[in-house]
C-alpha cells in the first residue's frame, strides 16, 4: 500500500509543497516544530533513511541543502536544523527546521499553531526561493 | 583558533573513536542519549552543516551511513537516527542515535550514564563493524 507521503507526493493528499526535482519532494510538516518546518521524502519508498542508497541519499542531502537556503532566507533563524527520526511514517523523510535555539528541535513540545493561510503563503515563499 | 572536535581530530583531546577517513572523523558523544550515540565531524572546520559544499556533504551522507550500519549491528535499535543542530559547538557535526522510540532523540532530558569502560568497549565494537 502506498504511504501517506506517496499519496502527497502523488498529489491524492493535499499539502504545503515547496520543492520538487526527479527524486525529492519537499512540503511543510504539517504540525510545524515552527513556521517553515519542511519534510524532504525520496519520491521512492524506503522505510529507513539509511536504506537509501548511496547515490539517492548524497543526493538528498544536497536537495536538502537547496530547500534549507530558501527557508532560511524566509524564516529567520541562526540555521536549519536537521532530523530524521521516521518513527512515524515508514516512509524516509528529512524534517528541515529553522531553529534558534536548543528548544526548537524538542519534538515532544506542542507544535507552533498556524493558520491554513499562513501555511500556504510560508510554502509559496519558501517555494519562490529554491533554487534547485 | 582550533574547534573543540579539531582539537578532537588531531587528538589533543581524548575522545571514543569509531571511524576516520579522509575527510570524516566519528567519535562518541560523551553525553549519550542512548549507547552508541555517535558524532561524525567533516575534518574541515565549518561551522554549519549546510554551509559545507555539495560534494563534502553528499560524501558525509554515505560515511555517516557505513558508521550507522555499524552503530545498528552493535546496538539493538529500530533505526539509526539523525539530528544535525550544531549551536553548541561551531563546527558542523552529526549526531547518529540508536533508537527505538521517540523520547530517545529528546535532547532536553539527561544523557545516559556509562562508564568509561562501557564507552570504550562500545567504540571499540563499532569501530571493528565499520566497513568504509
Amino acid at each position: 500500500m502506498a504511504s501517506l507521503f506517496t499519496k502527497i507526493i502523488a498529489g491524492e493528499i493535499p499539502c504545503y509543497k515547496v520543492a520538487e526535482d526527479d527524486h525529492f519532494f519537499a512540503f511543510l510538516d504539517i504540525n510545524p516544530r515552527r513556521k517553515g518546518h519542511t519534510l524532504v521524502v525520496p519520491k521512492q519508498e524506503v522505510d529507513k533513511f539509511f536504506d537509501l542508497d548511496d547515490e539517492l541519499l548524497a543526493r538528498m542531502g544536497i536537495f536538502s541543502k537547496r530547500v534549507a537556503a530558501a527557508i532560511k532566507k524566509v524564516c529567520p533563524c541562526d540555521r536549519v536544523a536537521v532530523a530524521v527520526i521516521g518513527l512515524e511514517v515508514p516512509h524516509a523523510h528529512m524534517h528541515l527546521v529553522p531553529i534558534n535555539h536548543m528548544g526548537d528541535m524538542d519534538f515532544s513540545t506542542a507544535p507552533v499553531n498556524l493558520s491554513k493561510e499562513e501555511m500556504a503563503e510560508t510554502a509559496s515563499l519558501i517555494a519562490d526561493k529554491v533554487l534547485l
